[in-house]
Parts: C-alpha cells; structure tokens; sequence
C-alpha cells in the first residue's frame, strides 16, 4: 500500500507540522532557561498528549490546561502535575477529586475568599488535599484580582488556615499583550505581568505565608519579556503552532507556522472571480482576529499543499458553514488552481480552529517532504 | 438515586428543549403542507438522528446534510435518502459509495461540467449508480450556477447521458435571506430563489430531460415563501434549534429557542461591573451575527437556569477561549447572581455553537418543569 501523502487526506483536515513544531518548542525552551524560570506548557492550544510530552521534554515543570476534560486526558496519559489555568467553582471539585485520584495534583485558582472556603469546606468533607492559587489580574481585565486588593490578603490567609488545602501562589495572564502591535509595546505589557504577579507574591508574603509559586504568562509576554525577575514559572501555549495572529504582532513568522487546514477547491465561480473551498466557518473558526493588524487575511492565509503561501497573497475572504471563498486576482488563477486542487490554510487564531478537530496528521518538512503523512496526534476537545 | 437537572450538569453544555423543538417542527411542517411540498430537514444543524426521527415523521422526503460524516452517521441510522448538499468532488465519490453500500441513497450536487464528467467516469469505474443535482445561485453568491449559464444545460446533458449517474434535479439555497431585516424583504427572497429553481428545471427540461427535484430553501425563505409554485421540496435546518439572529429577522421568537448553553458564574469582578461565566469562545463560537441586527446581544443572551430571559437584559460582551463576560447593569445583582449560579444563553448562531457539543441534555418546558434532564440526544461533528 503506497505511503499516504496530504493528497489522500479526507479535507477539510488538521496538518501538523512536526519539525515547525519542535523549533518552536526549543525557542520557547530557551527562552525559559534564559530567564532561569520553568516552562509550563499551556495546553489549551494543542490539547494533545504527543505535543505535551514535547514540550515538556528536559523541563522541571507540568503542564496548564484550560478544561477537567483537558487535565483528566493528561492525567490518564500520565501527566503529574497539571494547573486548572480557568476559575474554580465549588460544585467541580469532586470532578478534580477524581482526577487526582487518578495521580496527578491539579492546581487551582480563584479570585474569590467564598470559593476559597468552600474549596477549604469540600476538602476537609472529602479529605482531598486542594492545591490553590490566586489570580490576578495584570490588566487584561478578565478574571482575577488587582495585585493591590485587599481580598488577596484575605484569600490567602483563607487557603493557608484551611486544614487541608495548600496555598499555592499567584498566577496572572497578559492576555492583553494581543493588543500590542510592537516588540516595545510587549515588553512594556511583560513588565507590567512581571510586576502585578512579583507585588502579589510579595504582599502575601508579607503576611507570612509562603508563596511557591509565582506564574505568569501569554506567548507574546512569554517571549518578550526582558525580565522575569521575581517570576518562577512561565506560562504560554499558543507558540506551540503559531497563527497569522501571532505571526502578526511578532510572537514567530509565517514560516514558523505549524498548524495549517488542509482543503480542497470545490467550485470555480469565474464570473465572481473566487475560488470556493470545503473550508469553511466550522473549518477555520470564525475568528477574525487578523481585521485589527496590518495585513488582515480574512478566515486565513493560502498556501500550497506542501504549505508554502501562495503567490500573490490569497485569503478566505468570506466563510459559510461549509464553503470558504478566495478570491482571485486574474482569470488566469483559475487555470493553476482547478477543482480538485489541494491547499493549506493558516488560520486566524490556532486555539479556536484547532479545536474543531479531534486530530492531527503529521508531516515534516524539514525531515521529510512536507506531504507524507508520518503519523496521527490525537486531541482532546469539548468539556 | 436521584433524577439529574440542569443543576447537575458539567458546564458548559448544551441543553435542548424537547416541547420547543417539536412545537418548531410542527410549524415548519405545516408550512410545507400548506405549500404542498416535501420538507428535507437540513441536519447541518442540529446533527442528531433523535432529531431527524423527529423532523422526519410523516414525512416523504429524506434529509440534507452538509458533511459525509453525517451522510455515514445517519446511514449508519438508517437514514434511505440523503442530499448531501455542499459541491462534491471526485476524490469524495469512494467515500460516498462505501456510504451507499450502507444502503443509503446519496444525492450529490455540483456546479462544473469537469465534476459531471469526472462522476460519469468514476460511476463506470466503480459501477455504482450516482444521483446529481446541479446547483443554481439565485443570488446568494456562495456556490452554484446563475439559472440563465448556459453551463446548466451542458452539465445537465452529461449527466443524463452518463451510463451509471443519474440527473436528480437542481437546487438552490437563498443564504442571502439571512441579510434581510424583514418579513417583506423575506418573501422577496424566497421568490427569487423559487423562481431561479423554476427556471432552471425548466431550461433542463426544455431540452427533453426529465428534472425529478426541484430544491430549494434556508429557514426564512421555507417559513416566509408566499408561493412554492413549481418547486418540489424545501430543506431547512435552523428552525428545529432557533437562533438570536433568527429570531430577530422574523423566522421565530425568543421563546421559540429550543437550544441553550448552560454555564455557571465562576468570578465577580465587581469593580468592573461585569460577572464571569464558563462559557467563553469555544462554548458559544465567535459568531457575532446580532451585531448587525438591532438588537446586538453580543455573544449571546442570558437568561436563567430554566430558560427565561433575564430581566434586564444581560448579554455576554465579551468572551476569552474559556471566559465569557456579562456586564450587570447595578452592583445589586451581584447578590442575584453568586457564584456557582447557572444561567443559560441563547446564541447567536445556533449551527457554530452547537458544532463544539457532542451531545444534548434534554428537557421539557411543557411537559416538564425544563429543569429535569430527561434524556441524552447524540450529535456527529467534523468531517
């Protein structure tokens, strides 16, 4: 039976890149050690046990995650120490229970003194030992506590008396450095993560009790930060596969793009002067994150199937559930993309498209020739 | 044991109203009875075959589906008659003959006399009868052919004379009516899509061959069309589940919305005014339909554990891959809404959200106090 390439993929499809892939792990790796601080994989991009256990390789820390469903994958796959990087309510921890029964300690947060002492409450009722930390908030305006509240003084002294609960740390998340459009601009938005996180931890600390752990984290912040003194542990996921987004604001290049849709020319609308593809809004998301940076791509960037871009630049430009449109800038595009014609697509915003696939095909372009297909990665979506 | 609610789902989730769904119908069917023509439910959306057992009692006609993974689910179903209605090309026509062998009959559609050609040549080859529809644009300008190309004709010619493919008929699907903003300019629509089906049948047929179907729909334009004069059957999906952006172009009202997501408050962030819910981008999609209609509900509306809206008005503004954010128009409901509190939104777009779900929890609104979870519906999601 002859190998099977990207021409014999049922489309639309998830194509990994796995030498893309391991240079933007090393990247991120020396980046970490730079810094002297641990990396701790966010897997809410991936969500796949094969790309863990990569990016985990020679790194002293675990990983984050972003669902149960997501921390009771890993934790069945072996994984020891995972954070619940998302907001703990009171009525999911028999859920966490249950996975650290399954051996790994799931690390929680909250930004709330009742939550901590129901989490103090549940754990005594059910012996279970709750490790938890406290979120700030460095700005984005998400979830969280500004490092300066006094609830933070509060929650702590809630987690450290209860018997059976461990105070954990802080953790914050730059989610906002998505809105820098310049290295400067990053590195302002790193410092200003660096220090939220550092102040929290030294207030607690202040009141004596210890703080283990400091975490902070986005793959922009990650990147770029010039210090992350006071810091012990970074947080970042999406370097993993890159997007036009990221690829955008400076996190990696269009060449670093890992993760890319594979489809397939369905329809020729000559009079309208586009190309319809089985990629659609369910394919690629509906994100359209691109539309507030210089070169906005659409629902994604074309490329060939060996996942070079297409030349001149092509976009989806517009996305039914099931059909994308591309338009073409001369009749004669037509002639070099007929139906049936096999392309790849980058997408917007990797995390969201990403999870409409339950998984990967692999190939390798710098060990191979970008078309083989030389395995499948599994993922783990929904809840 | 006792009997589970929506108070005791996993969140987020996806909770379906079973009064709902078969009161919407029931209207879409009398609808199709009143015009005298089959009704093909579209299961693009709700991806059930609990649903299309529902939608398809008492009716003739078969379903539409927009993945040949759901041609393969219901098939697997039981399921006789299927459109699978996205352009087909022919390194799909393998896939779609191992789901005849299930013993379904797939009916494909095209737009290209390359695709004919190549389905005659593959239908010889694998000596398997297939059933082609060509597709007409009356306007939406997604896929298809203008009623008036001359193309029509010629792919009709090379259908009919292929030994083994047999000319089904022609479609179309007017997805412009979702740019309407009223019943009025519905009826346009839909008269412009049944007229440009018309035409077609007509054109084929004035050269001597027979054209069996005549298809045509999308929600709106089925529930609105003043006359189906010549046409055979209309497909439609969304009017099972309901959606904000239907309800606010006329095709039902909120309290038709048979599909929910249920989340739970997981933070206050009281100095920004705003709760946290755990369902962010993922749980509800990115879809933003309702910013162009007049009431923008963001990311969704919200209403309580059962169902009813809430008052005021809450919508989710904003949403992080796992965070949702609703503003709260008073510090005083703060103390309405703790955390742990379960709300449910109605979204934008009821075909992206539900796409992120592998399942639905049912309950009952009438026959039941819609807290109850009456049963589990299953859904088949990618490709």
């Amino acid at each position: 039976m002859p190998q099977m390439t990207v021409f014999d993929l049922p489309t639309p499809g998830l194509v990994l890149d796995r030498s893309k892939l391991s240079r933007n792990i090393r990247l991120m790796r020396d980046v970490a050690q730079r810094h002297g601080v641990a990396l701790r994989p966010h897997m809410k991009t991936a969500k796949s046990i094969e790309v863990a256990r990569l990016a985990l390789d020679g790194q002293p820390g675990g990983v984050a995650v972003s669902t149960l469903k997501e921390a009771e994958y890993f934790a069945r796959h072996g994984i020891r120490d995972i954070q619940y990087a998302v907001s703990i309510v009171p009525d999911k921890l028999e859920r966490v229970a249950a996975i650290q029964r399954l051996g790994a300690r799931v690390t929680l947060i909250t930004d709330s003194a009742e939550v901590a002492r129901a989490i103090g409450a549940k754990s005594a009722e059910l012996d279970e030992v709750f490790h938890v930390q406290i979120e700030i908030d460095c700005g984005e305006g998400r979830s969280g506590l500004f490092a300066d509240n006094g609830a933070l003084l509060e929650i702590a002294r809630i987690l450290d008396q209860a018997g059976q609960c461990a105070f954990a740390g802080v953790m914050t998340h730059a989610g906002h450095s998505y809105q820098c459009r310049s290295i400067a601009e990053i590195e302002a938005v790193a410092e200003t993560e660096r220090s939220a996180a550092v102040l929290a931890a030294d207030r607690v600390r202040g009141i004596g009790i210890a703080c283990p752990a400091v975490s902070v984290g986005s793959t922009p912040t990650a990147l770029h930060a010039r210090s992350l003194g006071g810091v012990t542990e970074a947080r970042a996921g999406v370097y993993m596969l890159g997007d036009m987004f990221q690829a955008q604001i400076g996190s990696c290049r269009v060449d670093d793009l890992a993760l890319s849709v594979i489809t397939e020319v369905t329809s020729h609308r000559a009079q309208l002067g586009r190309l319809v593809v089985d990629a659609g809004a369910l394919a690629l998301s509906k994100d359209r994150s691109t539309a507030n940076v210089a070169n906005d791509v659409g629902f994604g960037l074309v490329a060939d199937a060996e996942g070079r871009p297409m030349q001149p630049q092509l976009t989806v430009e517009r996305v039914y559930q099931e059909h994308g449109q591309i338009p073409l800038p001369g009749a004669r595009m037509f002639d070099r993309l007929p139906i049936g014609t096999r392309l790849r697509i980058y997408p917007n915003h990797v995390c969201m498209t990403a999870a409409m696939y339950d998984q990967y095909y692999l190939v390798d372009s710098a060990n191979g020739d970008g078309r083989e297909i030389i395995g499948t990665w599994s993922r783990v979506n929904g809840w």
